[in-house]
């Protein structure tokens, strides 16, 4: 899975371009950080090019199964002389151990304050399958910085074809629900691969329930720690929107409140601003009827019908305060809801990415 | 012209129905600040109705040709009474003159740091023609107190059919070309109202563009005080997004740009960051070519076809240290243009909204 932006770097070209002539087949991945290798022309695209030629050649796997990621500043010429330089020393220094991981982990690290790992398993007969996630990101707090890569490691056996699906499933209910500050980066990269070595096979609906299930729970758990370390956050909001009379409308209103300036520097100074989220109800585009909603803060229902309803402010306060909060709009036009984890803005986040650095 | 929030406040209600029954005949306006009579249900349009009752007692004219706005606090009750009990006193001290304007300008404002005032005339035979244009508005400063209030005078002779395309026009080129946070107020209100005491009447093709020149003067220049008062704000940015297609992907465009919280807080610290406009583009959700955008900064073309161009950093952080700076953004599409007119986002901003008041 890759960013929608149509500004994409140099790694996100060749990488689909080799994903699709091997058919989904990888056997490396290299990546760097403090360069994101995009807005740099056709030299951007040969220098990842050439990264991928010199790695393969060191691990004698072909060129096209290399997949490359970087992450980093825009418009700036990728160091490649330097990167290649250090392909021996990882190569020979690489390990398949939680060190190694670490490592990993650690390396990709942007503005990242702490290395971002999840793992789950579920047993299959007699076997463990294993899914592991390692992520960066840490949502658009020095922009050209922020983009997220995820990368999940899984021991299952499957095709790409099989992988694809429950991919994308669990991408919809993670990473395309959180938010911080509505920004799409040029890099961001969600890759799947599976090395087979469980022995156990993707066949049955029970292995793919219970390999789904392990799936979510990564992603899952990967995203929550990319909203929680995004720089200046201090409140964690789980949106929910109810009774939307579709998937796609109920996104909408979830992503106009949580995109509000007004709502997330509300939530800043854990406000139980009730007004300004209905105001940015009623501008989401979704033909709402505002006699029909009501919003929930924490367990009180602060607005029923468009109107204020009487509630304990003191608590409603006190329950924003939090690390982590829910607030909850109800629409009145159907059954369905979505679930987006979103943050407050604050002015530790302006602070930092108005800092004239580059 | 209203809001297009579909959470609307009562006054919006009340008199879009007169406007409606009296065919745009409006004969008293009426404000208050510090209350927008918004989320407040069926006693909040009582409220209202009955205001615009007792003041067309008190002046002889219908209830009907009363107009009200209201703007402060949402889903709190009018307190109708302390409204009413001045009546009597406004209606006695209202006078025809520049201490009366004056006094107008500053009972609006609510975090307005200024009055705003814009006048433009021209002649017509022997006569001379006038427009008046009083505003509030700052921003979506403190949120449920910063709805846009327009009110626009003007002497001619016209029929309300001839003044609303004019409006509109003039509207399309001004306040909708404005963009502080992105929200949108559920009390914003534009109101032209024409006397006919100049004797000129809108019949000729000269007085026509006559009069929709001085109409779009005062409104540019209202909308621009409206912006430069935003809270916070340290730079006003003009936005051009040149070389669309059409004008709806070249506001589609501006308007991600103008929103995009890297953007706004690149501007705050006066940085040349064309990295995060190009990926603003790049989300805009129109098809561009990123090979095809080039971006301007004052005078220095800062990046050119999609990738970087060689300019004076220096140079170009001073031309956005100013309190009024142009970016320019080339898409290499067609013929079609827009302007915004945008803002920085500073720390402040976000202290004054996370302030817990409410």
């Amino acid at each position: 899975m890759f960013t929608k932006n149509l500004v994409v770097a140099a790694p996100l070209v060749v990488g689909r371009a080799s994903l699709a002539a091997s058919r989904g087949r990888v056997r490396a991945v290299i990546v760097n950080s403090g360069n994101a290798n995009c807005a740099t022309g056709q030299p951007g695209i040969k220098a990842c090019q050439r990264i991928c030629r010199e790695l393969g050649e060191l691990l004698g796997v072909p060129t096209g199964e290399v997949f490359p990621s970087s992450t980093g500043i825009i418009g700036v010429p990728l160091p490649v002389d330097k990167i290649i330089s250090r392909l021996p020393g990882l190569v020979v220094s690489r390990q398949a151990t939680e060190q190694g991981i670490a490592g990993f982990a650690q390396a990709i690290m942007t503005t990242d304050t702490r290395p971002k790992l999840a793992a789950a398993d579920f047993r299959s007969g007699k076997a463990t399958v294993k899914v592991l996630g390692i992520a960066k990101g840490a949502g658009m707090i020095h922009p050209q910085l922020a983009t997220m890569l995820v990368y999940l490691f899984t021991d299952i056996s499957a095709a790409p074809a099989e992988l694809r699906q429950l991919l994308r499933d669990a991408c919809d209910d993670s990473f395309n629900c959180i938010s911080i500050d509505g920004d799409t980066s040029t890099n961001d990269t969600v890759l799947l691969l599976a090395s087979g070595r469980s022995g156990v096979r993707l066949k049955t609906a029970a292995t793919r329930k219970n390999f789904s299930a392990a799936l979510q729970q990564v992603c899952q758990s990967v995203a929550e720690q990319i909203v929680s370390d995004g720089e200046g956050v201090r409140h964690v909001i789980r949106l929910s929107v109810e009774q939307a009379r579709n998937y796609e409308e109920a996104r909408q209103v979830a992503r106009t409140v949580a995109h509000s300036l007004l709502v997330k520097t509300a939530w800043a100074g854990a406000g139980p601003n009730w007004g300004r989220i209905l105001a940015a109800v009623g501008r989401s585009g979704v033909a709402i009827n505002p006699a029909g909603v009501s919003i929930v803060i924490g367990d009180q229902v602060v607005c029923r019908g468009g109107v204020a309803n009487a509630f304990d402010e003191k608590r409603a306060h006190q329950a924003l305060s939090r690390p982590s909060s829910e607030i909850r709009i109800r629409l009145r036009r159907g059954r369905s809801s979505t679930m987006f984890l979103t943050t407050d803005l604050t002015a530790e986040y302006v602070r930092i990415n108005a800092d004239y650095s580059t």
